[in-house]
């Protein structure tokens, strides 16, 4: 039998699975993120944490095809990353950095893109080739697959469906310093501001308070067939719908996955979503799907994995 | 020294080109499309042409590495066609049929695609592995190559970057059946509406006539720098600008190549694309390149001969 590990590198914890190379998770642990001094611990502390990983459980380096990990920035072809405000680092070159550290072979992805792997891999996806996944958190992030591969891009920033523009009349500023970004009307924060934006000139009964209002709060009300809620989630499905309407134009893909904390809310998430989606799409991509991710934290360790065992 | 052909079949014409397998073209000539009877004559008659050129040449068929088609409809993985209107064709197997002609492999792809595809290879993108390609003809087509892979998708109908909804507001339907597509903007039918809606309600002096007007007037007039014609390229470059920023921050090229009978305006055509653009671009982007299409009508033979040669 051969392993690998699977690595999601975050900017509160990194978590680690151990996985059989027939997809099996075996083993799955979490470690700190140590992001001070430009994050210069975390990868030998990762590379500490797996070779005591393969001495607990008696594992040959030999029978290791590898180790994946998933960063929150974009990442080169080389796997070097130019910068990563989460973890603390400027220019790393993570890929090598990792061989060296662990004597094991190394493959290095975007957080966002690999979580959709993931998701293709054993989730929400499972079975298609040609996927978009959008992960609706505090921010949008997203990951493109065409043809069973991920689209990276020349500076390895492909997928960043968080910042396209859908509003250009938009007068608040993203914090990519561009306005009118997806993200400031489709994540979690951004339900947030349609829904207090919508509050402070709302005259009718609701139960949303204006003052504590969450994402969760929204779609919560939305099942309670609260009206001002139900406004609030056309609005949100609205910019979302009509832009995976356009990205649906370009990529064609067979199925539109959404995960991230937002998809919480369940299938009536994605409804608001789909209403909008089937008015505005391109006739040749009628036949799309939706589906919710399903492997929730998973995702991204079992990205990473799959990242080695196609490599 | 081994061969290819490369075929580019038009609505009017089929165009053929005999290359060596280094990329040189040996010889180019064009047959007439005959699309009555759904189209039935079009394989056979490219087919025909084919073994002639072979007969003529004194070439052996073991010497072919295979024949590339781009053809006018979304193609499938396996090379088959459900319907194209230019064609007459129906449903298609169009690579297994032409195989079955010409006992030569065949590889299929969408016309866009494929002339993206040869302007990476020798054309205006030459020596880059990202690249959008936008071909601003009587439509807007479009190709999206990532990684040295064309973008095809779960249709084949990847890259329509002409069907991108660019104005929600726009009440003019699009010949796709929905409304505000790039295409009603950017293409030389779509700057011509721009133009008559302009002089529709001007009071200036013009040299453009709204009778007459076509893209190249109006991009002649930009060049005699005529404050009308100058806004109607200002507001085609702000719709087309715009949503190639969009696009950048999904598919992340290094460069975006403009072809298509618009792009003969030249040099000038560029600068009112990338002044919104660069307003609008996501800062991981901020590099793109732009450049015009160079191989003009070879683009097409180029890029299915590229297919064949990189199959």
């Amino acid at each position: 039998m051969k392993y690998c590990f699977g690595v999601d590198i975050g900017g509160t914890t990194v978590k680690l699975g151990l996985f059989e190379e027939t997809g099996e998770i075996l083993d799955k642990w979490e470690i700190v993120t140590h992001t001070e001094e430009e994050g210069k611990a975390i990868l030998p502390d990762i590379s500490a944490s797996i070779l005591a990983k393969l001495e607990e459980r008696g594992i040959d380096k030999a029978d290791i095809l590898g180790i994946g990990a998933g960063v929150p920035a974009p990442v080169t072809e080389e796997g070097v990353v130019n910068g990563s405000a989460n973890l603390g680092w400027k220019y790393k070159e993570v890929k090598k950095e990792l061989e060296e550290l662990t004597g094991l072979k190394a493959e290095i992805g975007n957080d966002a893109n690999v979580a959709a792997l993931g998701e293709m891999w054993k989730g929400g996806g499972a079975g298609e080739r040609n996927m978009v996944m959008v992960t609706l958190g505090t921010g949008v992030g997203g990951g493109v697959i065409i043809g069973g591969r991920v689209v990276t891009g020349a500076h390895g920033a492909g997928g960043e469906l968080g910042h396209v523009c859908v509003n250009y009349d938009e007068t608040e500023v993203c914090g990519c310093g561009n306005r009118g970004c997806l993200e400031q009307y489709a994540s979690a924060t951004g339900i947030v501001r349609l829904a207090k934006r919508k509050l402070a000139e709302e005259t009718r009964e609701t139960i949303l308070n204006k003052d504590t209002v969450t994402a969760k709060d929204v779609f919560d009300a939305v099942k309670a067939e609260d009206a001002v809620a139900i406004e609030v989630a056309e609005e949100f499905g609205r910019y979302l719908g009509y832009e995976l309407a356009n990205l649906a134009t370009i990529t064609d893909p067979s199925i539109i996955v959404i995960g991230g904390g937002v998809s919480k809310a369940g299938e009536v998430l994605l409804s608001y979503i789909e209403k909008p989606f089937r008015e505005r799409v391109f006739f040749a991509n009628k036949d799309v799907k939706f589906a919710l991710a399903t492997l929730g934290n998973d995702a991204g360790i079992c990205g990473s994995a799959k990242l080695v065992l196609e490599s």
